[in-house]
């Protein structure tokens, strides 16, 4: 099937609450579809406020197939989290075209909350 | 009127919660409008995570028309309806130009939530 | 100041839901910025599910002024407001560029809960 | 690293909620992102429905850095806040490529609810 997409996405908003008060985790997730022929290797950039940025974290997605990639299973390469209560932003950089959205689940105030957006595409 | 839109549209993040806990059913909707003069006629391929991409869903969109297209109603040539709980992503290609957005209601703790998208258009 | 954005948009998920139980009223904003230095003067075109397209609904937004368009309290050339409870789709056309955000708050299950997208922009 | 983004940026709806009523402040945040390798100083114009537009604020964002302009903690050249309960919209223009997501949380009614979305780039 033809690629679509775009191999570079920017997420300027993510931020992992750490507070949960129902029985759905507070979470986000970079959705990632790829309709190429080719297994996707994402890399990550992750930008702070206050340190340096970090490329220490990568996901995959397979060839003609979705990846909902839940930021708050993801690990570095050697095995830490993304910190929590921690503004922070998304560079993702493929090797085939991809397309991703942006959402968040909070259930810090007991209910549940969401929003999602279309991330931002780099043009070629 | 004019044809505005594209052919090609992706939704990366997608999830039907088989939980509602009000009034309101957990819902998805991809909400297409059609200014052209001519019916489209909108063929759907759903990704998943861990399983083949499948082709046989489908929908249309009157000309001048609009169509919230309910994914939880929609049924698949053979008569099946989406999984739930389940992580997909979705590829539309109409025969002429429309414009797409992604809306989710879920009612799974209670309360609604909302969260909606345009979707991601593929260039000509 | 350059008038930034497009003269057409499009939303394609509208819809005003007639039930509210909170001091907040559902509504739905269409959202215009225009930094061009002339009044926007726009044609509305609303489309249906059920029944023809309708383009006698029509608003404005001054020059460096943004205007959030209520649906709600929005009437037509001959005094009807948008039908409730009714899928529908809008076509936005200006005289000068602007830009157009949709936002709607639901408080029909009680608590609030919200959704927000940039709309459509169609090239020149 | 590459400057991803582009220089000028529009968010159509933007409004700060005087009501808060758990223990999340109801805010709005216009989250940045700047890959490049000079810091950005980025001018705000917000536009009014009601009265002339301000040139009065401004914001910035470190070169390699994230940051999540808290709106409601913004303050004017002479150290006033943006007007709470106040329909606005705002334009960005910085001095290098970033890329603007603009977010709001909302507790008035109790419980929370979210939106956003990708902010709306001006082509060069």
């Amino acid at each position: 099937m033809k690629a679509y997409g775009k191999k570079v996405w920017l997420v300027p908003d993510t931020y992992l609450n750490s507070v949960s008060k129902n029985g759905f985790l507070s979470h986000e997730a970079i959705c990632v579809i790829n309709t190429s022929d080719v297994d996707a290797e994402i890399r990550m950039t992750l930008f702070f406020e206050d340190r340096e940025a970090r490329t220490d974290f990568s996901a995959s997605c397979g060839a003609m197939k979705t990846h909902h990639i839940r930021m708050d299973k993801l690990r570095s390469a050697s095995g830490e989290p993304i910190p929590r209560d921690t503004p922070y932003a998304v560079l993702l950089e493929s090797n085939t075209p991809i397309v991703c959205q942006y959402s968040r689940l909070d259930t810090s105030a007991a209910e549940m909350a969401l929003m999602t957006t279309i991330a931002y595409p780099v043009e070629d």
